[in-house]
């Protein structure tokens, strides 16, 4: 019981008190649900694996995205975690593919670019593999300094290298935005016509 | 006593118990302080008026924005309320004038083009007196009808006419940006080199 309760607390948010009232749960539910759901979480670690092109979390590989033959495979869009490749689903505007690097430039955390897996990617670009690399890492201290990098580290010049949008979210009034997103609205201003 | 608090209720996010408050406050407050109150609210009205050329609020015609030698007269940032400018100041990034609109078009509300403080800007454009206008209203359903009114509205050719961009705030995670702020972020990306 204690063992359980103590790997529970290393799910994200889950503290002593939720641990313990998992535990007590999993304790009173009946030997198949407790089976099905320790079966459930080995056949997860069993069953996935990084996509060996674009590292995005997935069954096959490669995965769907870069095996899709309706997407293009010429553009591609690098995100931090293979989380936010939902966001960018979600427009239903993009039709390339992705890459994900698990992860920021993070010195103070001992993240230099030999942690982050872009090495395929750059590769992929030497090749001429690639027409269009966005970079969709956050617009955070560490999310910008990984894309600088990433640029600089992308040096062929026949791939052209986008920096996703920062702005006044859509929807939102500019009286709540701080000074540097809309310093940055300002700067990255478009021609209406 | 209720007149006063009748009145007090008027200001935004005052409700009675406040306005009891604040009129309970005043009646214990000496007769000074009480003329002061009086005579600064009298004076307010009285000293201020709208720009005779941008519409800001200023107490001297024209504001200290348009009357500056040091601020690009030609470059004219057109927001919705006065307020917003504060905002566009502190990015210490700006040097040229404003243009107050006091409002967005609202069909619903009976707001029409008549009704926004645009003609002396279209007027000026006009006249040759700009070389830009950004486009600041905000990127709301009304915000953007009244930039792409505006825009259509200024017909001079000799104006280049642009739009704050919308996207991901500066410091966020595009983990909590929505659809349409993702979409417009991936729109809006720029080159990097």
């Amino acid at each position: 019981m204690a063992r359980l309760i103590e790997e529970l607390k290393k799910l994200p948010g889950v503290g002593t008190k939720s641990a313990q009232r998992y535990a007590f749960h999993i304790l009173r539910s009946s030997d198949e649900d407790a089976a099905a759901l320790a079966e459930a979480v080995r056949s997860l670690k069993a069953g996935l694996r990084l996509c060996s092109v674009c590292n995005n979390i997935t069954d096959v590989d490669p995965c769907l995205y870069c095996a899709s033959p309706t997407r293009n495979q010429r553009q591609v869009c690098v995100v931090e975690e293979p989380t936010n490749i939902e966001i960018i689903e979600r427009t239903r505007s993009y039709d390339g593919v992705y890459h994900v690097l698990h992860g920021t430039l993070s010195p103070l955390h001992g993240v230099g670019p030999e942690q982050l897996r872009a090495n395929g990617l750059v590769a992929r670009a030497e090749r001429g593999e690639i027409d269009e690399v966005i970079l969709a890492t956050n617009p955070t201290l560490e999310g910008e300094a990984t894309a600088s990098w990433l640029a600089a580290a992308l040096r062929s010049p026949l791939v052209k290298i986008t920096r996703i949008a920062t702005g006044v979210p859509a929807g939102s009034d500019i009286e709540y935005a701080d000074e540097v997103t809309m310093a940055r609205a300002l700067e990255g201003r478009r021609d209406v016509r």
